[in-house]
């Protein structure tokens, strides 16, 4: 069923389709440690069910859940929305799930990549994470699907692809200590091409301030269109976040993809700045070993972290003043996709988002 | 996906296909409680392996197994075999998996008994049991399949159909005191037809002497096609085992299936009695609550416990002079099939054989 192959995605003529290619489904991974999300994963898992609800609407979606947690997930989710046993250190499916990839004919393959927790034992968010090491490898035998095992480093969030050949990262999180120490900056573009079957790669310097996977691009700047991306932005000119912002646009202006075209910048400005409320901090144990959530600390919440679904693209939004820029900005970009918004903050408040949580599974059609 | 219905598979036009009908695939569950499996489980794994590999040859097969020992049922398994996480309490998937039913147009459903451990704490084999009885709607869920809950104990090794409305089963089990002692027996065998979708009911007295089921008819005395029988025997007038099988051939005989035909009776003399040694009995973990393994002990060996694949029956052996009897009538039962036998004195130790261990899933065509 699940055959590993000794071979790359490109050696094989299998690519990264872009997100918005046609799913036959999505992917998460039920919430419940109680060192990251508060009051036992409760107010989570009541988003995690709203973001899987409308996913469900126009793609098959698949919840994993541990066994302790598997008969509340089953009830908490509505009927046609798959559950599956599967252990896991936390829930974050975009990092830990597979990475699918087609040849354009209709066959899907994964690729596993290596996961050590943003960062392993360097500034890896916790330990140990065997189990979500695991996931990718699970999810493709439970699809029967072949798997490419990829001896590297990196989560499914570090990379953005638009499905022709151009390939998404920041330097801050592809280049950073933890992940792959003993490789150049060309060996890990190597990598990606290779794994991802694609032909440029597209090197940010930063991503989000404060974003604790050392800058994931997919909180950052992702994707929207072939020639178009959207790019966190903020007009604070004393905001951290400004510089980081600037330094992409720069690269961004100046660059072509891989079939040469410039690329559209489409800026969408970030919310807040939002901070953990002393409420918050408190409902989330405190485990030495495990990032504390502390009173104050700003969350790097961005508008850019949504899932594009078949029919649907689900925003996570913050009762900002900046939202309803944002739901204009996705109409606009995905129409005729309807843009469906759920309430990002308890998302954020373990550390990522809509984005983070959700993977896709491309028909490959 | 899987729904849960609130009707039963004979009043929606379901009904339980003989296990000679085509399958999709079939389940196992690996075996690793060293309280029950002598050295951890590593003999025993060896034997699940080859029973699945052999199963494999002709019917996709899934192996259930914990996070604990994913790994190593994957590395021990063939590539072709699928391995699916879940926890469980042993490896008894006849037992805790899904009845599958069909309506005869390709459809199929399950039906989720309730799982008490062979008799619950009046005498059921080890507590807890929660994740035993959650497997079966746990592979619905991966399957995709809806589900029919049953609210009675029944486990899959205590009934046999022939597919064509009669169900085989034993007073010992489907009485005791552990598993419905709220229902007349007349009541049980309303729930009989109603979940698996027949007409008739055939009640043996006994199943095999010293079966700590309870006697499970499927240790005992099943169906080789319509109209045809195989029965545990023995020659020995002084073996407690002679009785059991006497008492049997005289209701068999007397009776007619669903259709009214008379059965032919095929008997199988049994193998041994077969003891365990020594170090068999070394080899297990004692902890109070579980079956004790003792020197000595009687098992209660059968060559009725095997397998009907899609081109292929998986046979038990136990190095005994009645070995070759068994493969000369499995082999004129069931051709064109090809008889593989396995080495059964492993899964024999842990309670059971080679039907206990799997649970096919017919295709519905």
């Amino acid at each position: 069923m699940g055959p590993t192959l000794d071979s790359t995605p490109a050696a094989d003529g299998y690519r990264m389709p872009a997100e918005w290619a046609h799913h036959s489904g999505c992917w998460l991974v039920w919430p419940e440690r109680p060192d990251n999300w508060r009051l036992g994963g409760k107010p989570a898992q009541r988003v995690f069910a709203e973001v899987a609800t409308a996913v469900a609407q126009t793609e098959k979606v698949t919840v994993l859940v541990s066994a302790a947690q598997y008969d509340n997930a089953r009830s908490r989710l509505p009927a046609g929305v798959r559950v599956v046993e599967m252990s896991s250190d936390d829930s974050w499916m975009r990092d830990t799930g597979p990475t699918f990839v087609t040849d354009g004919t209709g066959d899907v393959r994964g690729v596993d990549w290596d996961f050590n927790a943003w960062g392993g034992l360097v500034d890896g968010l916790y330990f140990p994470w065997a189990n979500d090491d695991a996931v990718a490898r699970k999810v493709l035998e439970i699809e029967e699907l072949p798997r490419y095992k990829a001896h590297f480093v990196l989560e499914g969030g570090s990379i953005d692809v638009d499905g022709e050949g151009t390939v998404l990262v920041t330097e801050e999180c592809l280049l950073s200590e933890g992940r792959n120490p003993g490789l150049t900056k060309d060996e890990i573009g190597q990598r990606l091409r290779d794994y991802l079957g694609a032909e440029k790669v597209i090197w940010l310097p930063f991503g989000v301030y404060l974003d604790e996977t050392n800058g994931h691009v997919d909180n950052f700047c992702r994707f929207a269109a072939p020639g178009k991306v959207m790019l966190t932005w903020t007009d604070d000119v004393n905001d951290p976040q400004y510089k980081r912002s600037q330094a992409a646009l720069e690269v961004l202006l100046a660059e072509t993809d891989a079939r040469g075209r410039r690329l559209e910048v489409v800026r969408i400005h970030q919310p807040g700045p939002i901070l953990i409320t002393e409420e918050e901090s408190n409902g989330v144990d405190t485990i030495e070993g495990t990032l504390p959530r502390q009173t104050g600390d700003r969350l790097a919440g961005s508008y850019v972290n949504s899932y594009i679904g078949n029919d649907v693209v689900i925003l996570p939004v913050f009762d900002d003043p900046h939202d309803q820029d944002a739901v204009a900005a996705y109409t606009e970009l995905f129409a005729p996709r309807r843009v469906v918004t759920v309430p990002g903050r308890e998302i954020l408040l373990g550390g990522g988002n809509v984005h983070c949580i959700t993977q896709q599974q491309p028909s490959g059609r």
